[in-house]
């Protein structure tokens, strides 16, 4: 048994949209640049599955720093990369007063 | 400023190679595979660049379990996923009674 | 605003317990064992507050090698230290092959 | 084996000091202040061992926000507890447009 997890500190690109996917569930969507060493720009699509901590995310914006921890899946077309983060933990650390309960869930 | 980094907690493929850039600069190098949500393997390869970390890890190999974080670098090539991790942190957590000296660096 | 996050990659030393708070919300405990770099144990009591995680974990053993994230309490009482943790991720690393489902919450 | 490790996301709270250990060795010393849940204020302080990585902090400075982690010592006395980490890696996250040579060590 194996486990990898990807961590990432950033800011939120743009307001995060609510979407369903084709079997109607409701999920969260937002995403986070990152220059990697090369100056690169490296975008990471976030999606949040979980219904109640969708919920409680009603307040995240565009522009707020972020702790994110989840579960990386690459796919590549054309051979470009592209990088998908099921998130399983998400904490704000600037832009807004988020309160502790928001925060952890 | 961002910050993205990759937790793997898995075994050792195969006995760790000792390799060198096309610059002759010395690197250790060795790959863990990881059984993704979907069961399909991902091989996340290696690379340790300090030189004395190098030197402190000849006791490294094939079946130990390690705690590994570093930076994941993910190519493409013929729509195939290539991960390459530039390794920050390694302990050994199974396999092997290492000393902590050894295991820290 | 800030965060502090612990992670433990341990063995569970021994079966978990469902307990109740005062207010008789249920909650499972189980504690991990760390020898320190001077060689001394640490122990850490973990507390799962999730009623959908706690009904999930119920396979969850003595003796499982574990990978834990969350947030560390810290009291001490006649100088002594002790070590409380609020899991936020649990994920069993070897002793059981949990399947994908169970091992995510 | 085992393995424990913090991670902290947060601000310095005042300039970093080079200190010198009672057996002579340099080290640089600063600490993050974290509001827990309870919003009390929980002091880290951090340590960072390494000569070369400490060169190459010079830089750092009161109030950049950081990424560290490393391994945490609690000790108690008269029941006030003191937490100290041994920082192993550091990423300056806001507060001064650092050099990735520079952040990375």
């Amino acid at each position: 048994m194996s486990l990898v997890q990807i961590t990432i500190v950033g800011y939120i690109a743009k307001d995060p949209e609510e979407k369903f996917t084709p079997n109607a569930k409701k999920v969260l969507e937002f995403s986070i640049a990152h220059k990697n060493r090369k100056e690169e720009t490296e975008w990471f699509n976030c999606t949040v599955w979980n219904e109640k901590r969708i919920e409680s995310l009603g307040w995240l914006a565009k522009g707020m720093g972020v702790y994110v921890t989840g579960e990386l899946t690459v796919t590549a077309k054309d051979d470009k990369v592209y990088r998908n983060v099921n998130v399983d933990k998400l904490q704000v650390i600037s832009g807004k007063q988020a309160s502790t309960e928001e925060e952890y869930f």
